[in-house]
Formats: structure tokens, sequence, C-alpha cells
């Protein structure tokens, strides 16, 4: 007998229907002999319609009392959830953030898991129930609602695996798994059996939008193995799980790529310690997310800092720098570029295969496609390219290193 | 500077424009210096609406499941009052029933409140917060939640005006007060300024649905005066109250009536010990609310017992003394008469003067009106009257006690 942690996303509980859905998986599952732990968010739109009420009372709700509207939504969907399942004649309870043991940090809207004491949930399922637990919501060691941010629900299923040494923890979504790019723009794209926790959160990192970041580094911290995988269908998913050595022999895992990226370039400015952080300290204090960084050094001994970030964020880094600049030098200048994308390629095998980043440029370089920022990890190269140009570029990368066809063993 | 719990209902707060009004009368009382707790319940028809997708799963919702799914209606008219407040400048904070330190006993949809710990509400009143308090809800010792049934919300605000030893408990509802019987009937009934525990027990208990019973009976255990006064206007409400000397001086002080009564009867059986108790034991164990009860013993020296109960009752009522009627005796019969009404007239008042009763028959002879079954306490006289004289005879005893004049003191 498995012990299993489901997450379902708010688009699957998003009707009764769906609701009805769901408690017949779950039902199965048990069936089969497991012991199930299914953590579910909001119904889909919920929380948006509660936004939305809250904003017309105040223009600008205050975080503390959005935890406490918002959370109700997950209340209401695990309440319903285990009534649907009871209905079915499965011996099944509700718990919501708190009853759960989750305990939060941080601040309001975007609580962090401190700890969880799972003495309720373990008490449960020594009674051979299914537990229905909240995801997105916790509580302070004060007793405050906090809600967890984007990616919360995925959060407190890991966390809740972690806390009760689950045998496998689902994560079900729209997409059936983590694929080797977009299928949407790679058409023989394929889907991953399995994928490293590293390999994962660069995926993340670079516009791959399956899962938050901390999700994953929390799954990786606390050894938790997952499955990406389908809700509406019961084929296999992609396992997202330490690495071992047989991974190493593949060099590229897959190639994610992000739009509405811009740059924005300072120059002429004197090389000197501290010059950088001032930098990007004043773009942190503008709490704009700076994605790569490329410095160098122009001929005439003058540095050159290059930033990508989304286009949206760009107005404001502006804002933010033109201060900064004429404290850098006189001659300072600030150079800004819309219209770009990111590429990035992700795979531990690069580690042990060299060449991957020429044969890369190479394959661009054929097809016509103009690299412009480079920035490399131990297990990525991600490089901008025109937006226009961003679907040929995946297509010639994927194209490039086969990943349509499975590698040999 | 006084300290005021308020209570208000779900059509007080049933839309956004409500929430804003109910804002605005909580600012007003704040700005005028006072300290506010109030406790609301969830928006008008969120609750109906939750029962129905609740029963669209499972045709008998897990009472359980029920109560984590209602208690999130008041989570959200919590939150959604205190974000309308904060954007009125008033620096205002929502409290669960958990945090407002409600806890429970009982059984799930039904709970009591067990005892409350208001240290973070009065943490909140130290740092001159206004708090807003989720009505109709607690958490057991273990941390599950109970809502609290019908009328919960005022027993919360009693309850917490109890813990808090608040100077004033008002309860906000769509009439403005307690009058001497229900205006629709009695077109020159008159608000009543104040009257006793007991008298409004009285008058609960016999159909004026004002309050439930058990929130005026905690209110008297606890010693808290509370005003019911309406949440449109400002007018001054009705003070219910330890009684005084001087309330004994008004000799009755309401009429109630309560419709849709039925009456059981049974005849010819032994007047013998444990008989009464047979019937009563059978009525209750079919969950049938019995009111009057009237015995006595025939020429014939056979018992005659007479109860009434809610025309709704009447098959169940029947079904369930059929069994134990065989067993008091082979000529035992059931008799039953729907169709009645019932009026009360109440009055601490009555303990000390005599002849009412008399007045009040001969009141309701002269005007032909038939009286069934009596039944009398120390401070009340109830009879029965077929349903269709019932507003006559409302208007008649009204009349006859002249409680449409102000007494004189």
């Amino acid at each position: 007998m498995a012990l299993i942690v489901q997450k379902y996303g708010g688009s699957s509980v998003g009707s009764l229907d769906r609701i009805r859905n769901v408690a017949s998986r779950i039902k199965k599952l048990r069936d089969e002999g497991n012991q199930v732990v299914a953590v579910v968010s909001a119904m889909g739109g919920v929380t948006d319609k509660l936004i939305g009420m809250a904003t017309q009372l105040n223009e600008n709700p205050p975080e503390r009392e959005l935890d406490v509207l918002l959370s109700s939504g997950e209340q209401q969907s695990i309440a319903l959830l285990a009534t649907a399942l009871q209905g079915m004649g499965v011996d099944a309870v509700s718990a919501t953030g708190r009853q759960a043991g989750i305990v939060t940090s941080g601040s309001h809207t975007r609580g962090r898991i401190e700890d969880i004491n799972p003495s309720l949930l373990q008490a449960y399922l020594d009674e051979q129930k299914v537990i229905i637990v909240a995801g997105f919501q916790g509580v302070t060691q004060t007793g405050l609602i906090h809600t967890l941010g984007r990616g919360g629900s995925d959060l407190t299923a890991i966390a809740v695996a972690a806390a009760l040494k689950a045998d496998l923890c689902q994560i079900l979504t729209d997409v059936d798994g983590v694929y080797t790019c977009d299928p949407r723009v790679v058409k023989n794209a394929r889907k991953l059996p399995e994928i490293s926790y590293d390999e994962m959160l660069e995926m993340a990192s670079s516009g791959s939008k399956v899962m938050q970041s901390r999700s994953v580094e929390f799954a990786k911290k606390y050894g938790v193995v997952f499955e990406v995988c389908s809700s509406l269908n019961n084929n296999p998913g992609t396992l997202v799980t330490e690495e071992h050595p047989a991974m190493e022999a593949v060099v590229i895992r897959g190639v994610s790529i992000e739009r509405s990226q811009a740059r924005v370039t300072i120059t002429d400015i004197p090389d000197r310690p501290g010059n950088s952080a001032k930098i990007l300290g004043a773009l942190a204090d503008a709490e704009i997310n700076v994605d790569m960084i490329v410095s160098n050094i122009a001929s005439d001994g003058m540095a050159r800092h290059s930033f990508t970030m989304h286009t949206n964020d760009l107005g404001r880094a502006q804002a933010a720098l033109q201060p900064v600049l004429n404290s850098l030098s006189a001659d300072a200048q600030l150079e800004t570029e819309a219209g770009l994308a990111k590429l990035s390629t992700v795979g531990i095998g690069m580690r042990s295969h060299s060449g991957v980043a020429a044969k890369m440029f190479q394959a661009l370089g054929d097809a016509g496609i103009n690299i412009g920022m480079i920035s490399t990890s131990e297990i990525k190269i991600a490089v901008t390219v025109d937006e226009t140009a961003i679907e040929d570029a995946a297509r010639v990368v994927h194209e490039v290193f086969e990943l349509d066809k499975k590698p040999v063993a």
C-alpha cells in the first residue's frame, strides 16, 4: 500500500462536475489499495472573483485581509471534494492549512512554509481516511492566516509529501508533463519521462511555467520525488527526481523559451568595485527582477553592464537607474532594447560534454538567427534573440540536439 | 470611551453596498470615541448557495464538511468588511471564530460555545483596533470547525460581549426592536424601550422570532445587557436586561402569536405513573418539539394528555405515537387537530397582579373567539385558538391590556 499525495489545481476543481471527476480519480486510487492525501486549490475563478470584490471596497485591499478572504476559497473546495467523496462511499475528511499543521513565516499574500506538524493528518491516515488538504495556505505561530503566493498549492503538496514521507507526490495540472520544448512551438517536442531537480529549476526559471521554482527547490531540499502529470488523463507524466548517473548521458534535456524580454545596458562607467552593486541595488529596491547579467570591459577600459528583464519592467527600470547613472560617471549612458526573447538549453549532461555551446551557436548562425547576450551556468546556456525569431530558434536548437528522439540508454 | 459589540446579520452585509453602509456605521461609532467589535454573518444568500452546491455533490452532505464549507462564508464577510473599513481610514482587523478564541463542544452544525479565550481580541483592542469577528462559528479543543446553528451569530456577539466585558451589545437586525405585538398584525403595536430576559425568552419561545432563546439564555446567564435595534436606521431599539422593580408595574409586556400549530390528544388511558413519560419519550425520540402540554383526568378516572406542535410534525407524531398507544391501553384513542394558532401574553407583572387570565379570557369570549388549550407559567398565559381567529385574538388582547399606550411610571 503506497501513500500518494496529489495536488489538483483550480481548473481541475473548477465546477461541480470537475469536483466529481477528481473524486472519482481519488476513489480509484483508494480502491486500488493506496492511501491518498489530495491537496486542492480554490475552484477556478473564485480567487479572482474575491479579489474583485475586495478591490471594489478598497483600491488597495490590506494583504492581511486578502489572506483571510482568499483562503476561504480552498476551505470551500476541500469541503466540497470531501463531501463528494463521502457521497461515493469513500471515508474522506477535509483539513484546512491550519488543521494540516502548516506553519508559515514571511509576509501576508506570500507566506513561506516554516514547519509542518502533521499529527492530525497522521491520525486520519491511521484511521484509513482519505484526506483533502487546502493548498496555498497556512497560519503563523500566532494563528494569523497566510496565503503562499503563486504556485502555493504545489508547495503545500510537496511539503505535505515530505512531512508524511509519502511514496509519491503527483502534481496534476493541465499539461501532462515536462516537454523537451513547448509543443505549441516545436511540434515534435517529446514528453520527458524524468528530469532532475536542477534541470527542472533551470527550465522553470527559463520560462517553462509548469511549476514555480520555489516548489522545486523545496522538493530538492527535502528529497521529495514528484511527478508532473495531467488531471485529464492517466498517462504517465514526468518524474522530477534526484539526478542519477544515467541522466548525464543526455547532453541536453530540453529547450525553454521566454518572450517579452528587454535589455538595459549601461556603458561608459569606470570599472570600479561597487558600481555593479549600486546598479543592481537600485533595481532591487524598485522590485525589478533582473534575469541575465552580462558585464565586460571595453577597449578604452570603461565598464559595460547589461541586464535582461520583462518588458513590463523597462520603464520602471529606467526611472530607477537614472539617479544612479549620474552618481557613477558624467559620461555614463543608458541604452535599452525591447522586443527580445530568451532561449535556454538545459541539461546536466553539459557538465561532461564539451562543444555544446559551439554546436548551438553554429546552428543558430546557419539559420541566420542573430544572438544578442549570452549567459551560461554549469547546466544551461541562455541567449537572447529577436522576439520574432524565437520560435525558429527553438526549432533549430531542438533539431540540432535531436531532442525529438528518445535518447539511447 | 465605551466598548460596544455589534452584530450584523446576513442581510445587513448582503451586498458590497451594504457592507460599505455597515462600515460607515462602525466608522461613525469609532469617530465618536467608542471601541467597536462587530460580529458579522455570511453575506445573505451565500450560505444557501453553498448548501446547494454540497447537496448537488451528495444528497446527505456530511455535517463535519458542511461546517468547514459554511464557516468560509463568514470568513469572506469579515475580510471584506475589514477591507472596506481600512479603505475609510479605520484601523480594522478581522478575526475568525478560532482567532476570536471561541471554543465549542456539541455536534457539527449545532456547536455550543463552551469557552472563549479573548486574548487576541484583547490585544487588538489594546492597539485601538476595530475588530470584525466571524459569527456562527468556533472550533473544538482539537481544532475541528463547528458552526453554531440558527441564531449562531447572535450567540457569538453575546459571548464576545461577555468575554470582553463590553459596555453594550447591539443586535442589529431588520426589525428595529421588540414590539408589544407583531406590527403587521396589530397596527398600533408599540416598540418596547426595555424588556427583561425572562419576558424576552417567553416572547421568543412564543413565536416572536427576533432572537433564538439560547442567545437570550446565554445573555441572562452572563448578565450581558443587549439592545435589539435596526441596521437600517439609528432609532433606539429595545434593551434586554435584568428585570428591575419598576418593570413589575407593567402587567403585560407583550403579546406574541404562533401559527401553524396542531394538537394531539391521547384519551382513555389509565392514569398510571410513567405513562406521560412514555408518550413524551416517543415524541422526543422522533425529534419532535412539543410546545404546550396539558393533562387531566376525565370523570371516568381515565387520563387525557394533549400537546401542541408545529403542523409539519403532525404526521411524524402520529407515526411515533401509534406503537406507544397500544402499549398503554387497548382503549387508547388518538385525536388530532390542525389549523390552530397560539396566542401568548407575557409580562413579569403577572406575578404581582391577579385577574390577568380572567380579563384576557373575558375579552376573547366577548369577541366570540373560542379558546382551546390553556397553559400558563409564572409570567405567561398561552391559549390556542383557531388559526383563522388568531389576528383578531391578538388585537383584542392587545386592546384590553392597552398595550398601545405607554405605561405610566
